[in-house]
């Protein structure tokens, strides 16, 4: 059975996607054909919406399922107008939020994914610049980090600081615990001395194993022992040294990043 | 008037936050204290969210509000006797589209920021990676380029490509237009060969030099006199070379990749 979604808002339709996709995954069996369909602003746009919501109904031989976060009331209604089952975010939780609040929402487009506030915007721009220049050992220079994340070479640290920084404005950093780290079984004074900021991240020594082969096919340091010898031994460290560590191997960014702001009881707000 | 808000889920929470963020933003006169609860998926500490819950509508002299995405019916009974007012993800959108396709969902957990599909997250770790060696000029061969932003430095390219990478799996490139190629005016050639891939990104010139000033503080670089002939020379340019440019000034990172994939008519899945 194959059915069509359309994520559509007067926005970005990020929150339409991300609320359609924490939905969907709840159907495994039906097979989605996904649409999106940002900045929807205007009589014209919301016009050939409803054509493609319509085409894709005949099509599927079924209602097409439409998330919407459209702001505007009259843009909305014209939508509705369409053969699509419509899921709409504002229309079903902003009358149970006006009354538990006691005031009436100010419509407004575009706020949740737009720059609401200068300050934490360039606070976050900062934070994605900090972690460019602190990742993978390019600066060793940690006094400004929030966080330093600590492992083997393709654990996870990159992605997961990138994601950190942009999404939470958190100055991450990252450092590759080296061979010549692990020989020396204590970590090097520059993270010693931020041992409070430290957050190991571990894997499975085959999964790096294919990891790295696809970096640098053949190589040692691809090599499944030479995996096995550093994952082993910067546990041993991690562990030696009262780091905290996560496993990464069926982790995504999200769920790491989560898990690490957590454990060191980091409030942020998240962009 | 303060209030709080929480997110809670028994995944990342990140789809609790999102929901939520859009709905708190129509009320610009209430302040939200806001309060993150991921991994919530045992009793025990469904039992310390609805004490938190509690002391926190105890405090406030008025009830939280809880955005709530846990999967699982009895955990959210218990989340539900709390003093809050609920708004439920999965109670709410669940049944209509159960409705509308016919089937029952299969409850399972965190799939919306999990690693459902291992070939789509390497291919998304693996963009990332494209992104961080084909930023600011470090590498300038195009070939597997999915996009390129083109413009001056300092404008927005490599944050916005950092986004496209993590979330749409998308082998974003960037090259900043350098005083150099301004004066030439004219594209380096291993730009024009992409012609088709390259989008530029614009900025004002006096924001652009705030940004600047705060890099490199009176340097010639951030000078206003030096980036207005920056910015008009690199919109000469790319008018020429035909090339569209979205203005970044006032849009969020999150508002540039979507205009971007809209204008390249890239229908990614959002990670």
């Amino acid at each position: 059975m194959k059915r069509t979604v359309f994520f559509i808002s007067d926005g970005t339709a990020i929150t339409a996607e991300t609320l359609g996709h924490s939905l969907i995954t709840q159907f495994p069996g039906v097979e989605f054909d996904q649409v999106r369909m940002p900045f929807v602003d205007d009589l014209e746009k919301c016009g050939a919406a409803v054509k493609a919501i319509n085409q894709a109904s005949q099509r599927d031989g079924a209602p097409a399922i439409v998330f919407n976060t459209i702001v505007d009331e009259s843009l909305c209604s014209v939508i509705n107008a369409s053969e699509g089952v419509m899921l709409d975010l504002f229309a079903t939780f902003l009358s149970p939020m006006e009354q538990a609040l006691g005031v009436a929402h100010e419509p407004t487009v575009g706020r949740a994914h737009g720059v609401a506030n200068l300050d934490r915007y360039e606070h976050r721009m900062e934070a994605t610049n900090y972690a460019m220049n602190h990742d993978d050992g390019v600066s060793v220079d940690f006094r400004d980090a929030d966080l330093v994340l600590v492992g083997v070479s393709r654990c996870g640290k990159t992605p997961t600081c990138l994601y950190m920084a942009l999404h939470f404005g958190v100055r991450a950093a990252n450092y590759p615990l080296t061979p010549e780290d692990l020989d020396e079984m204590r970590l090097p004074s520059f993270l010693r001395r931020y041992r409070h900021k430290l957050v190991g991240l571990s894997i499975d020594p085959e999964r790096l194993s294919q990891i790295r082969q696809t970096r640098k096919p053949d190589s040692r340091y691809a090599s499944p022992r030479q995996c096995r010898m550093e994952v082993d031994a910067a546990a041993n460290l991690l562990r030696m040294e009262g780091i905290t560590t996560f496993e990464t191997t069926h982790a995504s960014i999200e769920e790491i990043a989560s898990r690490v702001l957590l454990q060191l009881g980091m409030q942020r707000e998240m962009f």
